[in-house]
């Protein structure tokens, strides 16, 4: 039983706040491997039109952490490890995560993404609609080439779900029940299930058994689940310095997340129920309803309700021998509850 | 050779103008393989979410004529026809067909297909964006179940040209030369790739060997192009109780076509040269501006290319032994030169 009390404490000590995902990647030895992946996504990306090929690049080049990929990876790593066997599942993560961005940010409108001017933005919206698409496309060519048939299920039923969470929106910050069952179904189909995706594809690669699958694709719905809700606290604890985007973003745009959510519950607060049904608040409004959550305990409450997930993802592995691809499956899941950005 | 002049001259007397589709899809003995395809496009449209159930079977019911899932049905009958081997390679046909549809409706604003309102003006953009990315996914779903992986590539690359030739603009209408290069460049990529994917599909779902598959793709392509033309010159000779859109669409928005290319070349208009750079024409400036074209002999030069590719096309059929399905995909193809819509 690796994923015991005891040896969470460790890994949370040696991977604390500000401990960087680079280091986390060379010490498991996976620098090299998610190099290839980062190499397949840049060559993918080549089209016949230039336009196409600037504005892939620059959405693949935006791609964050990698950590869909890793997780593939590694989950692969669980079982019989061949790189070519894997390669494909772990790019395709990877660009449905880049394609779902771009629609993403057109959806939302946003101007920047990771510090970086979004597709739409830099060329238009028609661009980033079609770029979306071939981003797709690339992904179900890149998933075709996978040796398990499984695999194309897994991400196509992802897609499905990503766009059913899409368009299913908190309504309602009350009553508090609802609101919550509301952003976890939202929460799950939006983020943790290509997060799912990638670990089943992985293990699948990786020659896993039907539980084997089944275990992995709960260990990486739960770390998706923690790092989305990352994601909404770090929305109001964050600074536009690490997040690359303003923060407030959430509540300037009425959407309703897990911190605001647990503050109403604690306060009842008039302000905070309105702030949320305003159109466009400005900026001193969005500093005190901050403060104001903040304040009420909502960021730390959703914190640790995402630590409860990370322990549970852990627990999925706890069939697995103890091995260094297990441990940084670990020390993955626990980077996702420290991570500053 | 079934694809003699003789056979031709037979065939388009027998489907003349008026001649219906359903009754040729009949007299192939199609409708009833035709509505097991029909009939898994509306299951596979079931979603958790409502809104994108409502809107996938909006879109998947204006599916007109079936085109694609009935070339990949005839191409696999030209080998060992199973309708369990081939319909989910038709199927993605037509819900990739759905798919760029409902984006490119987005990208032209369009508020009507085949008489119906589109999904952006039924609903909203954001809802169109999402819906045509459900019925990507779905089609990767799909395509997955077939037997064959190759299947998948030729359906990914053909998603992945479609998205160049969206992004392909026939840029000015003269000189002559770039104008037709960039017209057939985009008329290939946006139409014509996915009738060659659907017929390497088919033929591939049959058992085809790589030769047979190569020339179906080609027979496909030529259909493709031909389509897409008689497509262009109804925009000058249709009406909107055939069209289900206005005509003079093409104009009114700027999009340059072959039988506005052709009537320049004829004639170097100056009139014909200002309302494809003017913004909002007025109906009397459309209305006479189809009238010069028409005059012109733009439509009629445009239906002559139109031909010539069909007759290149059943060329392309000419390797496989006289059959049904053979004759069949003849009349189909005179069909998409004889439509009146």
């Amino acid at each position: 039983m690796m994923a015991s009390g005891a040896d969470s404490r460790y890994t949370q000590q040696r991977l604390g706040q500000g401990s960087s995902i680079v280091d986390l990647f060379e010490r498991a030895n996976l620098t090299t491997d998610l190099s290839a992946v980062e190499q397949l996504l840049i060559e993918r990306s080549q089209s016949r039109s230039a336009l196409i090929t600037a504005a892939s690049i620059h959405t693949v080049r935006s791609g964050g952490k990698r950590l869909r990929a890793a997780m593939a990876l590694l989950s692969a790593q669980l079982g019989n490890y061949q790189l070519a066997h894997v390669i494909h599942a772990a790019a395709s993560a990877e660009l449905i995560h880049a394609a779902s961005l771009v629609h993403d940010d057109l959806v939302d409108q946003a101007a920047r993404r990771r510090g970086r001017v979004t597709v739409h933005t830099c060329w238009d919206n028609d661009v980033a609609l079609m770029v979306g698409d071939y981003l797709f496309a690339l992904a179900a060519a890149e998933m075709s080439l996978s040796p398990d048939p499984r695999i194309i299920t897994f991400y196509a039923q992802a897609v499905q779900t990503i766009v059913e969470g899409e368009l299913s929106p908190v309504t309602a910050v009350e009553p508090v029940e609802t609101a919550l069952r509301q952003y976890f179904y939202k929460t799950g189909a939006k983020t943790a299930v290509l997060f799912e995706a990638a670990c089943k594809a992985g293990m699948a690669a990786g020659s896993g058994s039907d539980a084997q699958i089944v275990a992995l694709g709960s260990y990486g719905f739960d770390v998706g689940v923690a790092f989305q809700i990352v994601d909404d606290v770090l929305d109001f604890t964050g600074d536009e310095g690490t997040l690359g985007k303003p923060a407030g973003n959430d509540l300037r745009q009425g959407t309703i997340t897990l911190p605001l959510i647990y503050a109403l519950k604690a306060t009842g607060s008039p302000r905070l129920r309105a702030i949320i049904e305003q159109s466009d608040p400005d900026d001193a409004e969005v500093e005190s309803s901050i403060a104001e959550v903040l304040a009420a305990g909502g960021a730390d409450e959703a914190m640790d309700e995402a630590r409860r997930y990370i322990t549970q993802a852990i627990g999925h592995l706890s069939g697995f021998p103890a091995s260094p691809a297990q441990r940084t499956l670990i020390d993955l899941a626990q980077f996702v509850v420290n991570r500053e950005s």
